[in-house]
């Protein structure tokens, strides 16, 4: 492997690219990027070695593809038409089923592998980009029957290197369960921060009252709106129907509290705190 | 100061008995729980000097409640009938209104110090217990005009020896705040928890797409019924309050996903990313 491409040069791209410079030291990281700051920044931060575009792409081994999920069902298309035969591309989407279905028919379907490594951080850009961000962490790879033996191969030999685990899933399965493990989380947070900053409009002093608990819990509201809003899009049948069971679960929880049945508030904790050896088996 | 009573020694009595031996290395630290094991378990790792009884109360420099709220009700008036003229005494629950009128016209009430250090993990017990747990935490302080000056400076100087920063505020508006910022962090971690928990009965492979993101989110479901219960009891009104406000605005971010209305969903998380600078503040 000689030539990696990322197209978007953000936290999930630029972590792509470290974690290759250390496991590859004789390839060079090719950046496409449709900002052209955060090319530069990647570039200056060492995170790629050349700014490329889609022409150069001919050259590439392996095109990472690490852009709001939008994008990418117009960008991979198009790499696909570019690519040689023996480039292998794999994308980083948290919803797989209308990317899969987009280059169902294409020529090149078996160029392309489609995964969603579970990592990240709340903040995005080339600067977020870090080490070891992949290590021990899960890449859920989709239709993998799909995509070229030897081309799978190279992908997964890199996930291996970056110290990822691999489950397989279809598309279908895998946007509807990561909707409850990842995209509900996300909603729980940015509704709890609006809730609270709305009430601290009136109430300045309310966040002095902040500890650790409210910023872990409202953490993932720092998240990019220009990453989650194409997710939510995609995955909207999935997210409004775990919205749905939040809200119900919720509302019967204040019910609770508001017919002071508090052995049921107690019950309803305590058979919720099996959380804890689920959690073990996280990281 | 000579002897500290802790009565209960989990987490948040535990963390206060280290910080007292790291200060203020001759007092003895007495401990007093209705848990047994957890008081043997206190003293074997050293939390405590020595197991005592509320007969004993009569020779306390201070007293440390750090038991559920629902608990203090019952035990506060009773530590203040049995201690000294010169002892202060003070809790760390989460409620402060209901506590504060308990002990209103109490004989001893100047002995008393309304506190809630803003401080804790998602774990309990006397195991738990950790040091620093208060270096740069706030400690709300109610009604402090309501305590005998040279017993609040008694408890203020062990606060700032923990490297505490005071806020005071009066228990109605305490327990209003906290609601926001603590109970409904606590509420919507646990239902999230439940929501996940339910769909994994049937979807058993669900956990292993979690990532950090979901554990962050849900790391409050660990806590402890025992104690959360008697909080949302006592907060009843607030906490109702604040879930119809954070129930409200997830209906209406899934109304607006349901109606395809993607800029609105858009602009609801980019104006909560506002959290971000809010969050700079904590810690």
């Amino acid at each position: 492997m000689k030539n990696v491409f990322i197209i978007g040069v953000g936290l999930i791209g630029g972590s792509f690219a470290l974690g290759i410079k250390k496991n590859y030291p004789s390839v060079i990281i090719s950046g496409i990027d449709s900002n052209e700051a955060h090319l530069d920044e990647a570039l200056k931060l060492g995170v790629i070695d050349v700014k490329e575009t889609f022409e150069a792409l001919k050259k590439a081994d392996m095109v990472i593809i690490a852009i709001p999920v939008d994008a990418t069902l117009e960008v991979l298309p198009n790499v696909l038409d570019k690519i040689s035969d023996d480039t292998v591309v794999f994308d980083a989407g948290s919803t797989k089923e209308d990317i899969c279905l987009r280059v169902k028919n294409h020529p090149k379907r078996r160029n392309y592998l489609a995964a969603h490594p579970i990592a990240g951080t709340e903040f995005s850009g080339p600067n977020a980009a870090i080490h070891n961000l992949y290590e021990h962490k899960t890449n859920i790879i989709c239709e993998v029957e799909e995509t070229a033996f030897k081309l799978q191969e190279r992908a997964l030999k890199l996930f291996s290197d970056l110290g990822m685990r691999i489950r397989y899933m279809n598309p279908k399965a895998h946007d509807k369960h990561i909707a409850y493990v990842s995209h509900l989380s996300h909603i729980s947070a940015f509704m709890l921060g609006k809730t609270v900053i709305e009430k601290e409009k009136n109430e300045r002093d309310i966040f002095d009252m902040a500890g650790s608990g409210f910023e872990s819990t409202v953490r993932l509201a720092k998240s990019s709106p220009a990453m989650w809003t194409p997710i939510f899009k995609q995955n909207k049948t999935n997210v409004v129907e775990t919205l749905e069971e939040y809200i119900n679960n919720l509302k019967h929880f204040k019910d609770l509290i508001e017919n002071e049945d508090f052995s049921a508030v107690y019950h309803e904790m305590e058979s919720t705190n099996y959380i804890k050896h689920i959690l073990k088996g996280i990281q």
